[in-house]
């Protein structure tokens, strides 16, 4: 009879979303969609668990084997909480390929799980919104998926001084060190290799391996050049690339859109060397203390080659963490106090006055679409106002002995402090303000 | 290089949300939020993996040992996938037991999981709204829990015809069969016992153990008339009883706010004989083809008894599987066409209008709330009506070079077939009616 108390911990690296922060995840989740829905993006998602199959080999061996918390189910299938969606919606795509109208605008904002250290960022449950268009070749896809990254922003009232977008096209990346270096296809894809590592490595490390390859001064410094050119300047050093094209074509939509402002070339974002093939991008935060990239994307091929023969779905998407995405929030000071702009009646009560008179003015402010509560219980007026005004209540109903006879109630702004006489038939008209 | 081909099926007792199901599945939970939001109840979460012990300890015997998803993580932690939502809201109550304002309206929609054998209504992965109020003793929290419910049933169109709330209590049902078998506490409690299996044993069966105990014809009888009482005839047994007290209020209520037609008293409720300590009712869908209990629930005691020492909570809510009442939505004919409500406009293009004419078109629909979408890649006008069609847009919007000249634009209507040319700059008022 004496067990021990259980722990009221959640499990390391995972959240309770009590009110107070679910409220803020709906309003978050919530202008994500409606920025999506109305540029005609449509919602999807997928389950929680997945066969590891899936994952094993869809995803990167680290993702795969390290990251995933898999198991066996009870008829020893191997299974997966899924630590990505790409895998999944690649198999859902795959399992509609004749019935669905290509190209599709989708979206997803699961939660999934991976296996980490937990760190600022970093968390072991965490919601993922995924944007892709699947089944167009061209740029215009590109420019789709990047003007919802920037809507989305600009929706949490985000503007160019606190982000960027930054744009490389892997093509263009391709042919300009082919054409720099003089190379083929193999040998430039050695220096691509080298390039790419370039931030993670020492200067000199980096010049002996571009020298190695045989590339001497004059083309190292082409090549570091190409790190502050505008798209106009890096595209011209290759005219006749597809990708100077689409790079091209995607600035210029950009600039008729409005929305070059808060993009820019930048030669640095190669992302998965192996994974991605035209388009890539990367959003940054330009808060001096967190200047990084929050998330990022781009173009890849052949999303469903692994279920279906001879088909060929490309994609170009990205994957916005729901923890990264509120730290920006947070820092930029964009969060809304929605307790000061969402409204809220509590209904006081006396005991003179029948409970049933309090029960039908709540149903009929609920009625009236205002968001409202009967006071539950029997406690002086003092805890009543207690309750209202630790449960985020804006407004109190008072309504006494004197106020019934009169057929009014007494509506309180806990806010403003300021209280006015209503009459019942007007309680619509009042709360319309 | 030749890899078999993975399968497109998703997990066995899983679903995939394609837009069309994902569209259904919002407008579902939406219709849930809004109904219970306007009556003050706040949406919560936790997270989708649990300490395992969480279950074994709060969980009947058959969920945590059967039925759960469990399996240890990397540093041997036991956890299990939350096959209910119970003992996460109790940990979460326990966790913020001081600062919490109580009593407490909370919900909460999350996905669970149960090892099951899959069949009509019974999936493997679910989602579940949870309701409830906690910290409230008296029967006023018991009607709010069942507002809710009648509410949410209504706010889909469902009406008295369609559904039954069958309302019982538990401390009714103990006082009113020592009152007719004279027994006490413990002599009552094994006849309650004989009475919560009634309907599952035959009536020879039922009277053997009734007589066992000591019952004669005439007190058999008695029970026997319970099930087929007004709530009033049955109070009148045992006027004393605190629990016919509870049943009156909350009769009385439930007329004073009209929702009277939608309840009945059924002493055949009873529920989990050691769970639940006061109201308890279920939710019967009235369609002669599935005339059973969709869903429940009641008041019990003590919510946070594990995890806090000397601490009393309690708890009155029910859980509603998404599954059951899509099936009942169904039943009824009560899920609309979404698609036929939702308006969607996709802008057509020509080869000899500059491409960025039609991307202004879009931004400027999107901009005045009009979901819309440029069609992408460089098809024959009869593709992109297809498309149109295919991908359930309402209308489509043309410009040729003609109308962008005059600064106009077609829009066709596709399911009224009209069409009617509108000013660029009266698109706003066009799409406001």
């Amino acid at each position: 009879m004496c067990a021990q108390l259980l722990s009221t911990k959640p499990y390391k690296g995972t959240r309770d979303f009590y009110p107070d922060d679910m409220r803020v995840r709906n309003w978050f989740f919530g202008k994500i969609r409606e920025a999506l829905e109305v540029a005609a993006f449509e919602e999807y998602n997928g389950p929680m668990l997945e066969s590891l199959e899936l994952y094993a080999a869809k995803s990167g061996e680290e993702i795969a084997t390290k990251q995933t918390y898999n198991f066996l189910d009870r008829a020893d299938r191997s299974l997966a909480i899924r630590p990505e969606m790409t895998p999944t919606v690649a198999r859902m795509v795959a399992g509609k390929i004749n019935e669905l109208s290509f190209p599709l605008r989708w979206f997803s904002i699961p939660n999934m799980y991976r296996y980490e250290a937990t760190q600022r960022g970093r968390l072991r449950e965490f919601w993922q919104l995924n944007v892709d268009v699947f089944g167009c070749d061209t740029y215009e896809a590109d420019l789709e998926v990047i003007v919802s990254a920037i809507r989305i922003m600009k929706a949490f009232g985000a503007d160019e001084s606190m982000f960027t977008v930054r744009i490389n096209n892997r093509r263009f990346f391709n042919d300009v060190i082919a054409a720099i270096t003089g190379k083929d296809a193999e040998g430039a894809r050695l220096v691509s290799k080298v390039v790419d590592r370039k931030n993670k490595v020492s200067r000199e490390s980096y010049e002996k391996d571009m020298t190695e390859l045989g590339l001497d001064a004059d083309k190292i410094a082409k090549i570091d050049a190409l790190y502050t050119m505008s798209v106009d300047e890096a595209t011209a050093l290759c005219p006749d690339s597809v990708g100077s094209g689409e790079l091209l074509d995607l600035f210029r939509a950009l600039r008729t859109l409005e929305l070059d402002k808060y993009c820019v070339f930048d030669f640095g974002i190669i992302r998965g060397l192996d994974y991605y093939t035209g388009t890539v991008f990367e959003v940054f935060d330009n808060a001096p203390e967190n200047n990084r990239a929050m998330f990022g994307g781009g173009r890849y091929d052949n999303l469903v080659g692994l279920f279906v023969k001879n088909a060929k779905v490309s994609g170009v998407g990205y994957g916005m963490g729901d923890v990264t995405l509120e730290n920006f929030l947070v820092t930029h000071d964009l969060i809304p106090d929605l307790y000061k702009v969402e409204r809220k009646v509590l209904v006081t009560r006396f005991d003179d006055v029948p409970y049933t008179e309090y029960m039908k003015l709540t149903d009929k402010l609920q009625s009236l679409g205002v968001t409202s509560a009967l006071f539950m219980g029997a406690k002086k007026f003092g805890k009543q106002i207690d309750y209202a005004v630790k449960g985020h209540y804006s407004h109190i109903a008072i309504m006494g002995s004197s106020e019934l006879e009169r057929g009014v109630v007494k509506i309180k702004d806990l806010e403003a402090r300021e209280e006015c006489e209503v009459s019942l038939d007007a309680l619509g008209e009042y709360f319309a303000k």
